[in-house]
């Protein structure tokens, strides 16, 4: 009987899982230098607690959770995000009690959307998100976003497209909605039954529909940025002015909304530009979300933070045909030929790994060229062969397999001399 | 409303995962050095996978899946364990057919299993397991237990007790079998009723039973050492002997079962040996499957593994006293006063981590000994202060916190003046 991986999730495999694990240190290594902590939270919750932090009219708590009974018929469900859980615990371990605030925290791991898959689009995905939480200063706006930003930098992406937004507070956010209800209802009857229900619910995200797009009240739809009292403007005015000072191009885009509920001031996204990436261009999306604290139980605290997946960040680099700089080479392979020096290889292969070396030997009773040619396999860059003769003699023919040059060195000083020939 | 963490789950926050970083770190590193390729698998399989990998008759498949129908209802399972999904991605994505064998595997992930939480055992917990298929020398069974006690070495733990046992091949399994029938059937009534579907099943079980534990049958129950053949037993000898090459010292237990259905020829434990440990004293467990690919619909390829806890790595660590050596300091702490000065220091902060230094600023609009005494509370290097002043003058005031000493540099030198400095 043969066992398939279930739909819509993915194996990542030795000489693809180095890419991952590329990104991944590049971005923990950037958190350190932004004094981001990891935070890891379960990969279940509470059900309720996505229904109330992303937000009940989402697609994402409507239709793609995986959500199921535990023993005790307790509803559970796969976090499908990670802002949700970050802030619950905040809440639930006090971490705003802690004196050095904001709360700078980052994430990296799988996430759960039941979606129909696609090409780029999984059913179980990694994010990569921070959340700066305890601060309203735009300058922390304006080094989330720069971080993101770093990280695809870093690992090489040039073709992005930053898009920046203002939802305002909530005086300009009531504002904006009474105009959006002016503007949408009186025509209402010719949008599909999800706008209809976003209505009154949250007009705002009708802006969001792919169904409707291209609807003539869409475009003619009124801004935001019409709606943003004094204080949403300065605010708005002074995340730019920084983005500038940190040389991070951006666009305005009135119409960007995203997907959740919970949003107010500064939202964004970062596209990719790169020809041939295909439909799903957004790489990242991240805003500020001044009132989820509270309404998951916690005290007044104003966030932000992104998530990026980190399979989009991979699809963006091969649709720009850049290859990441990986190791593939190990230091020595070491030969043995009859059965005595067999055993010997066992532990001179150790002795090499505890000195820090990576190292590789046979297990499969190969002879001798199919020995060297594993070894070439692995881009060995000494081989070492034993035989009954060398192990007779003490000693350890060693070649180097760039140079060709042959030596034969005492067993006592092997492991010494790959370590000062590397 | 406030929200809670599900039962047996744990949040681990910043100040604590360090720790984890730092252990997963070093079995990268290990892996790295032991030529073992992470491999990535979904956290959830198809349930028939662990009915069938695991063994119908073991508690974890009987009691402590959680097992859920996805929308379409196919029956799903987070997995309990790391082999299933493994040796099922070797086969379905044919990873037998490369040249270079044996298969040298790890994973680092969350495992799932319903228990009832206590003291070091969760619901949601780590694994940091590693399989090599494809070999049946038993230098690789060597090799995978030398690599988790090299792990322990590195990351500290002194007070280890690695424990060994042979449960031979399929010919002297038979026999035992038979032998533990006989010993145990007679007077089979006074076992639990686990025990008595064992018998029939896999009495090998009956000697892993908690309950019947006391029994006086189970001290004098055949021993499968009196049943290896001939080749069992020099399978045996030989890891034996590499242990001793390898300088790893062990005990045979010949009563180590293993919970799990699959096991063959070598099987093993690592325990702690340190006081005050407490009840569950195992900290890794790992053995042979020979079977175990053909089971899951692959080709004939004998395979060897072990599996660890993080959690109990780590409980393990304090119960010696050892605390891992963990970074906590900064390089720079930019002090901002007044306007000007606190946006100007949005992009110093920037500089200076696009250098590769640790720094941080406030977002709190706090006054200047408040922005002191952050900078103490992050253990700051440097203290770097910004008022209108020094902006007029194009320079910034530099004190190093170990020494006292300050300096004036200009802004334009700044950067490479704490660079150089550290």
């Amino acid at each position: 009987m043969a066992f398939q991986i279930p739909r819509g999730t993915q194996d990542i495999l030795p000489g693809e899982v180095e890419r991952w694990q590329f990104v991944e240190q590049k971005a923990r290594e950037l958190c350190r230098l932004y004094q981001y902590k990891e935070i890891r939270t379960p990969i279940f919750e509470h059900t309720e607690l996505f229904a109330r932090g992303v937000g009940e009219s989402t697609d994402i708590v409507q239709k793609e959770m995986y959500t199921f009974e535990d023993r005790k018929g307790r509803s559970i469900t796969l976090r499908p995000e990670g802002t949700a859980s970050t802030v619950r615990s905040f809440v639930e371990k006090k971490l705003y009690a802690n004196p050095h605030q904001p709360t700078k925290l980052y994430y990296i791991g799988p996430m759960f959307r039941y979606e129909r898959p696609q090409t780029g689009r999984f059913r179980q995905f990694v994010q990569f998100g921070i959340e700066a939480i305890g601060s309203h200063d735009p300058a922390i706006d304006a080094e989330v976003i720069s971080l993101a930003m770093n990280l695809y930098n870093s690992v090489g992406l040039k073709k992005l497209k930053l898009i920046i937004n203002s939802l305002g507070d909530h005086e300009s956010r009531k504002a904006h909605k009474e105009a959006l209800i002016a503007h949408f209802e009186p025509r209402i009857g010719e949008f599909c039954s999800d706008c209809q229900n976003r209505l009154k619910q949250n007009p705002l995200r009708i802006l969001d529909c792919k169904k409707d797009s291209g609807h003539e009240l869409m475009k003619s739809a009124p801004s935001i940025l019409e709606y943003l009292n004094e204080e949403s403007v300065s605010y708005f005015e002074k995340l730019k002015s920084y983005l500038t000072d940190l040389n991070i191009s951006y666009e305005v885009d009135p119409n960007l909304v995203r997907g959740l509920d919970y949003y107010n001031h500064t939202a964004f996204e970062i596209m990719s530009d790169a020809e041939g990436f295909g439909a799903i261009t957004t790489l990242a999306g991240g805003g500020r979300y001044n009132g989820l604290v509270e309404d998951i139980g916690g005290p007044k605290a104003p966030g932000i933070g992104f998530a990026m997946s980190i399979e989009r960040l991979l699809a963006a680099l091969n649709a720009e045909g850049y290859s990441l700089p990986l190791e593939e080479s190990i230091d020595c392979y070491v030969v043995a030929l009859g059965d005595k020096a067999k055993d010997r290889s066992v532990s001179l292969v150790n002795e090499l790994r505890q000195a820090g070396l990576t190292a590789e030997k046979d297990y499969e009773d190969k002879k001798m060229k199919a020995q060297f040619k594993a070894a070439d396999r692995l881009k060995a860059n000494f081989v070492a062969v034993l035989g009954e003769d060398e192990l007779e003699k003490n000693i350890i023919t060693v070649k180097n397999m760039e140079t060709g040059d042959q030596t034969e060195v005492s067993i006592n000083h092997f492991i010494s001399f790959i370590q000062e020939s590397k």
